[in-house]
């Protein structure tokens, strides 16, 4: 095993630190064009996204003497959030960096949840230098937002609960969307699904001008894109895949899908007719690549709804 | 016991009939004003709103050369829904009366799962003559919306998932709020939680206008009111409990509580932001009032979500 990559045993593990902390988040029923569509509902998970799951991992895993020196993050929101209420659980203080134009409701959790904000400019700051700058005035503790086998394995116990829904329902095989933006969320699920029975194939959706996934598994490296346009989708901007995250991505995931931002709202707007979910654009990808035909066959299909964290103004636009 | 007054044994056996074709669905934990609060997300059930188990278990238990002849109810939407997948499951055809004013996702997907809609005025017509009709012709059953033992104890369903879980919470007593209308959740919830233990107290809350199991419980007798104004509620227009209904409520019942239309939008909100549900009005009453601090004390709560069916300018206007 390449160092690095976190083995099943590690998941297991994952879910030992934090189930007690995390919600088990149900998977819910639909019929999409005749196939056997299940809704991950990870929005309902604390925080609002899957994030907090590994950065819990990450921060019960430390020693006990490193943990309360505090943890330093830098986020567009999920992450932060994550991180913010991990540490609350351990009553150790959190630094968050932030870009300024992150989603409002994201900053104000975030600082709800008792965590300092640090705010930068996205066009011109490099978030991870004022990170690692804090981290060594204060002895604070940098928590990955996706690349490290804690982080991943943390990820990964949503795969644990979506492989077992899946047997309970007795859908046999099937194939799990997982929305990616630096690929820690799909690494997790992979690692899980490598090798199940029946079969679980995994493939990642991203905005379509962000499909460095799509690229970099076509080139079978890490591709950094340099999109000249914005997408919607705040919580997966990031232009190439982690360096773990693809170590474990490139052999194990069956492909990737993009979704335009018009298909995202109205994957957004599916969930809330349907569903009667709040998605965030980044967290509806996988199910706009799926509303929108992407995932060929007649086999039983997830999408992993990853978080639900959209200031107001968006989702009425995507409602209305 | 009373005529027509199920036991709990009637509603385990409800369970038995519709478990395989409702969904379980989750309690949500947060903080409010630091004691626990639990919501019951009943909008994440099939057709959006709890009344499908009602429905569910009325046809369920019908004599199938009874049941072939088919179903008819009057609905504002919510129960015409889960009558029309109820009957659905049993591949027999159903004709929802439904006011012309219903929010208009619950008259499309009224139609969608394969009911006939006949429309009239909520002002002049009569719908319960307009369906009695309906069946006269037809021979087809006519499935009332509350106030019949069957229909409580499906709906009664949903007490049994609530005490479950707060027993594997280790709550201890709660304190459990239910929108009520009819009052046929509120007699449900109110029956399962009879004598438990640890003691669960059962609330229903209203529209401030609509305060008719508040004002019948304060005089032992129901009593139906007249308001002079509507109410965004549309799930929870009726202005006097049950027969039935009342006779289960009046002596298990906690008390009542009652919003306001502001009240409710606010939940809407606390709703989309904290929990990531979307409710409808209706659905949002029990919320509405807790956090208007109307439940006082200082133990569990538990807010039951039982609807989620709004039109998205309805919502857009609630989180804004």
């Amino acid at each position: 095993m390449p160092l690095g990559v976190p083995t099943y045993d590690d998941i297991l593990a994952a879910r030992d630190r934090i189930s007690g902390a995390i919600v088990r988040t149900p998977m819910l029923h639909f019929d999409h064009a005749g196939r056997n569509l299940w809704l991950k509902a990870e929005v309902l998970q604390r925080t609002g996204s899957f994030k907090l799951r590994g950065a819990l991992n990450f921060i019960a895993a430390l020693e006990p003497d490193v943990r309360e020196r505090g943890v330093v993050a830098f986020s567009s929101g999920n992450h932060a959030q994550g991180v913010a209420v991990a540490a609350a659980e351990f009553g150790i203080p959190a630094t968050i960096v932030m870009p300024s134009d992150a989603p409002e409701i994201k900053i104000r959790n975030t600082k709800r949840f008792g965590a300092s904000v640090v705010s930068y400019d996205r066009a011109n700051g490099d978030r991870e230098a004022i990170a690692d700058s804090i981290a060594a005035e204060t002895g604070a503790m940098v928590v990955p937002p996706y690349d490290h086998p804690l982080t991943i394995a943390g990820q990964g116990v949503i795969g644990l609960e979506i492989l077992e829904d899946l047997a309970d329902a007795g859908a046999g095989g099937a194939t799990v969307v997982v929305p990616a933006s630096g690929g820690g969320l799909a690494a997790g699920v992979a690692l899980v699904a490598e090798g199940s029975q029946p079969p679980i194939e995994v493939m990642v959706a991203e905005p379509k001008a962000y499909d460095d996934h799509r690229r970099s598994l076509a080139a079978g490296e890490r591709i950094r894109v340099e999109p000249g346009e914005l997408s919607i989708c705040d919580a997966s901007l990031q232009p190439i895949p982690g360096e773990i995250t693809f170590e474990i991505n490139r052999d194990r995931l069956a492909g990737a899908v993009v979704a335009t931002d018009d298909e995202v709202l109205a994957a957004m707007k599916f969930a809330f007719e349907e569903a009667k979910l709040v998605v965030e654009p980044g967290g509806a990808l996988a199910l706009a690549a799926i509303l929108a035909g992407q995932v060929r066959g007649d086999g039983t299909l997830v999408a992993v709804l990853s978080g639900g964290n959209v200031d107001p103004a968006l989702m009425a636009r995507a409602i209305g």
